[in-house]
């Protein structure tokens, strides 16, 4: 047996998300990625990916692991699973890893960038992997409060109050490394490095973030937020579609 | 009766060019134009660009004017356009123009982007947006060619062989006023900026370079290429999805 890592880059618009839904008919990219290995294979496989992503959000560099007592090379696996799986799933890289890896376990921090259109008209060509926001968002306030978010925090108040939520009464400290944004003519994109991200952490965080930018958030910030330990306090959770898993770290 | 100028960006993938197409029930650009600008002003109208592109070319500026009796004001019309037009069609910009303006007479130049993916790897998210070359492309050699593109020329070896060809028979001659070829990540970009261009001629000159930087245009150049007058010399035509209509200038 051995154990092959992948670096899986994905168009998230047409999936419901990474994870396989038990007893539902619906498309996810972990559900089509095992389908697709089992015919390469020939054999019953598990793919582990580093973790879910929701619906619609997309992946530069998501990464899963799996076993097989294949006898195909990392570079036999990249071009069988790219010419056999559909076009919105592609391989980016297959390299043989330790038998103890863990997609998911072994996972040290992971990237995730978020994209706003921020002008007072949609676009077109990009429409699947931003979110549009038509009112002058403040970038500056946006990124002094952001500052309030990096280091070891309970982020309790950042994930969904969602009773399904898997974050639910666990524990809910995470520690953010890095918090950047930039705006690059229309666009302001918000990268974040962390070791681990509760249910929808981040598009919680940029919801906040897109509130402060416009103003909306009287009288409460990102210090408030976090101390009250309440998905109440916090802003909106922002559309799937403007987030992107662009990198994990073993 | 006033004159609107309309700058355009659209998603060409799910398009049938721009172009209205007598007696046949495709999608265009021009056609959904047209039939959501004669549902805001009731009265019929006329939709003229800047030119056509493919069925698959965007455009992130697409330029075109219509003549209205509204009492309507630019902003207006984009504001109506953008709620009623569907999401892989955007107005970016209206504005009045003088009463003689005619997008496509009086266009001065035009500068088209190509993009390549070039590694040996195909990408999900971008998947519409480029073209794919697995092989390694020389782009310095690319680029040392494509300097004798630069200039007036007749373009003759790079309009399609194709009797719908609408230059057929016309005045091939035309000036490329700048040919820029930048490489970034795995993606090459050839932006190009002309007077003019003929039918396929972007298409049918990145086709040629992507020969040139593979090393299989054995024997040929630019030079020789421009001067043989027949489109049989050139390079295959690159596919449309990798085309984007950047900017129109008057």
């Amino acid at each position: 047996m051995k154990t092959i890592k992948l670096t899986i880059e994905y168009d998230g618009t047409n999936f419901n998300g990474w994870q396989v839904q038990p007893k539902k008919i619906t498309r996810t990219v972990q559900g089509t990625l095992k389908d697709t290995l089992k015919k390469i294979v020939k054999h019953p496989i598990t793919v582990i990916g580093s973790g879910r992503t929701d619906s619609g959000v997309h992946a530069l560099g998501q990464v899963a692991h799996f076993k097989t007592r294949s006898e195909m090379t990392p570079l036999e696996f990249q071009k069988a699973l790219n010419a056999k799986l559909p076009t919105d799933i592609a391989i980016i890289k297959a390299e043989e890893a330790a038998n103890t890896f863990h997609a998911q376990f072994n996972a040290k921090c992971k990237t995730y960038q978020y994209t706003i259109l921020n002008r007072p008209f949609r676009c077109a060509r990009n429409k699947s992997f931003c979110s549009y926001y038509p009112y002058k968002l403040n970038v500056s306030a946006m990124k002094k409060e952001a500052a309030f978010l990096v280091g070891k925090h309970d982020f309790k108040s950042f994930t969904a109050a969602d009773p399904r939520n898997p974050s639910r009464g666990k524990n809910t400290t995470r520690t953010i490394k890095k918090l950047e944004i930039k705006k690059k003519m229309d666009y302001i994109t918000i990268d974040i490095t962390a070791t681990g991200f509760l249910y929808k952490m981040v598009r919680n965080i940029v919801g906040t973030l897109i509130e402060i930018g416009s103003g909306k958030l009287h009288g409460q910030n990102i210090k408030n937020i976090l101390k009250a330990e309440d998905r109440a306090v916090a802003g909106p959770t922002a559309s799937a579609k403007g987030l992107c898993l662009l990198e994990v770290k073993y």
